[in-house]
């Protein structure tokens, strides 16, 4: 029988390496919550059956195939964040594997209209689907989804897609897999990686800075305006695990050093009182004209949306990944609900 | 040739049984309007098939067969009141049926804002679709759609998911299969069944209490505040069909009489004029303490969401059956729309 | 090697004839932006298409044929204005061939809240999926969507559902689909169409101006106010096709030389100050006692959503094709994606 009679109060105060353990549930990784969770053994696994998942959906016979492995799944898209193209690339990463999908866009429509608790929207989720996708405001909530299933031992998957400010795993995920990519093609040799913008509040820098550890030899350098640096649990993070990094406000001038530029937008959705209107973030922009300071082989990442960090113009350029890098995203999660529903070997088997 | 020339004036009218004959066409459960349109035989029908389907689905291979009965449906859910679990249990129901959905929310998105009249929209619904499912605040729409399409001899079906604070007879149904489960297992003879809280606005109660008549040996416990006591309309389907029942504004001390406890939510969506705020609920909210006061065996039933009625910790409770309760909803949902599809023959004989 | 140079402001300046070979990538139909791309020769394919696709779905063995075919794509639908039929018909056509759907209602749950570009929101749906189907208030988006895609060669097709007051080019294909069935019922002859109402915003009455080229025989009678007589390019084009055509503000006088009966509705959303208050439209109503002075076998057209132009009791009479042509469109989208997929010859070999 199972044991897991933890509180909420005491689950919250456990290591992380005990959470990740408890996460996992009879060999199957059933929650994805936080990046930390993907070690690189994993992710080694889960780069080669994007790759796979992708190359099978260029042919219809392989799109077909794939489609049958996870007919008989459903999943629920709880999103109260706006969102387009996590929200848009899970979904179709879904109808990929033959998933069937129901959405909750907000709160507008539901249940907690009439004074439900999260919890019990939840739950109720978990009665009618196999795997719950969550993006909130709340930090808190993909975790206590987690917690409560698995408490209740309820056979449902839940896999977080962005908790308020604090993590977005799969979009480190799909920046890890980008990397990989972007490396695998370069020469070897220590690469440095330039994170740029709002690292205080924006996730996505923070989940990849957490996915980075399993990249050897990268060296970070973090810019961003002063008011906007790391936290500093990031910071001891880095630390911990002898990630090289460096701070600095000096974006044009580092441009020349980069392997990776990685771009990020101002998370002004976060303002407390409109501090954002202080922050001069347009000498973090990356201008067409700073192209020719860029080395030639290096590769332009941004998560996306973006206003104006990047020049549109660079999109013509053969070092723009981004596109490319959103697109990574619909395969990365593919990749990711095959894994946790346990048919990568199903998919890796498949051969035409 | 069929003949069905009734204005809507004359069809509302007509008495209930002169209707039930007219929602079947062709032998078939054309359109699900209100709860005393389930007899016991059908009930039972629909018990078996709910059992059927859910056992079919543990399995890839029953759930992908279940999938290729009605894929060649197509389905709109037409849900203009706030809705998570109605909404989404027939929207999973379909989908383990093979059926596709389409959805309209509200009216943001919809021609109403155009001026259209509710009437056309249920006819475009039908222009697109094969079965409208929907949810409304006027009590009558629903069964006007079926009226629409019933004089215009369109093969389109309909079941109302929520009119109003009127009827709810899907909510029925599945309260039904879960005292069927209950009544199973438990001893013969009386069962007293109480049903507490909002009884006068509630449609969720009144839709059991009409569906209740199919239950022979069962006693009701009507618990109430004064001002929430049931209508009389109620009161005279109770007399009419023999059914004994008590009415009382005493909850915690009727407890232990009670085989089923069925918990409802002050309903004050409903509200006119803010009369909720003058009533004292919290008297008939089940406390964690007041378990002890309840038979061993019996049942607690709530058709959810609920706020404070139901305290958390009950959930941990063997008699707590709600969760149980909302995933029956799928079930039954399920089993309605194989039975009003004609389906409930392919599905029995399913075999592995 | 492909060579798509213009830019912008250089392609939108190009000739209709020349933008229309532009759509076109490897012979197939990439792009479907504007209502003249319709030729016969295209039309006539697509009619035969329409009316196989409308056989093959009454029965389940045609239905899950039917979906088979482009079971490997995904469309997206983005729909910023209101719509229920353009929308609901898409998506049902989407489900009729297998393709998966996702939708963008409105910009509240997307990135553009964030400061996105509807360029790059346009991207990101390119990313995911094959097919974009868009309806907004920017006359300009679905071409330069088109442009976009062309430009940057990405095979992902872009269907105009909708642009402003500008273009329905899938209402002008539904429309000439229901007037082709119209008229292979009818005795030869010269035709005389009646267009009532809006004419001026309607881009319903607007598109199927200009599709009526393709038709021989056809006499116009442009009935509406005087403030809402159609503009001065469609005049253009009328002449420029050598479309015969009156102009009138007479309604009810010119009922009874009418083959086709074309109403529509004032389109007051796009009123500036109010000016839909000015003019009496209730002379450009079809009334139920005017049935008398048309033609026997003449035929009713509305685009729908109707408020009071025709009278609700015309619904039941034979010449009330409104319903029909409703119908039409999801027929005919369908028919539209399959040809721009290039499967209409898959679909025409299906034999039972």
């Amino acid at each position: 029988m199972r044991n897991f009679k933890y509180s909420w109060e005491e689950y919250q105060k456990l290591p992380i390496s005990k959470k990740k353990k408890l996460l996992i549930r009879n060999s199957e990784l059933s929650y994805l919550i936080f990046a930390q969770q993907f070690e690189r053994k994993v992710l080694e696994k889960l780069f080669t059956l994007a790759d796979k998942i992708r190359f099978l959906s260029k042919s219809k016979e392989g799109a077909d195939k794939l489609q049958t492995l996870l007919s008989h799944k459903r999943a629920t898209l709880f999103f109260s964040q706006p969102s387009t193209r996590t929200f848009k690339s899970f979904y179709n990463a879904c109808h990929i594997l033959g998933i069937k999908t129901t959405e909750l866009r907000d709160g507008a429509s539901s249940s907690q209209k009439k004074g439900e608790s999260p919890e019990d929207t939840i739950l109720t989720f978990a009665s009618y689907t196999d795997l719950i996708i969550m993006r909130n405001n709340e930090e808190w909530l993909a975790e206590k989804a987690s917690w409560l299933l698995n408490k209740k031992n309820r056979v449902v998957k839940v896999i977080n897609a962005g908790s308020g400010k604090d993590q977005h795993p799969t979009q480190a995920l799909l920046d890890a897999y980008t990397l990989h990519q972007a490396f695998s093609k370069a020469k070897s040799g220590k690469k440095t990686i330039v994170i740029a913008g709002d690292l205080k509040r924006g996730r996505a820098a923070r989940s990849l800075i957490y996915i980075l550890k399993n990249f050897k030899d990268v060296k970070l350098l973090l810019i961003s305006p002063e008011p906007l640096k790391i936290e500093n649990d990031v910071r001891k993070f880095l630390l911990k695990n002898y990630i090289e990094f460096i701070e600095t406000d000096k974006f044009k001038e580092n441009l020349k050093k980069a392997d990776v530029i990685y771009m990020t937008r101002i998370q002004d959705e976060y303002d407390v009182s409109n501090e954002s209107k202080e922050i001069d973030y347009s000498t973090f922009h990356l201008k067409k004209s700073y192209l020719k300071l860029i080395k030639k082989d290096a590769v332009i990442m941004h998560p996306l949306p973006r206003r104006d960090e990047v020049d549109i113009e660079i999109d013509d350029d053969e070092r723009a990944w981004y596109w490319k890098q959103e697109r990574n995203g619909m395969w990365a999660r593919a990749s990711l609900i095959a894994y946790m529903f346990g048919i990568e070997n199903d998919i890796m088997k498949i051969n035409f």
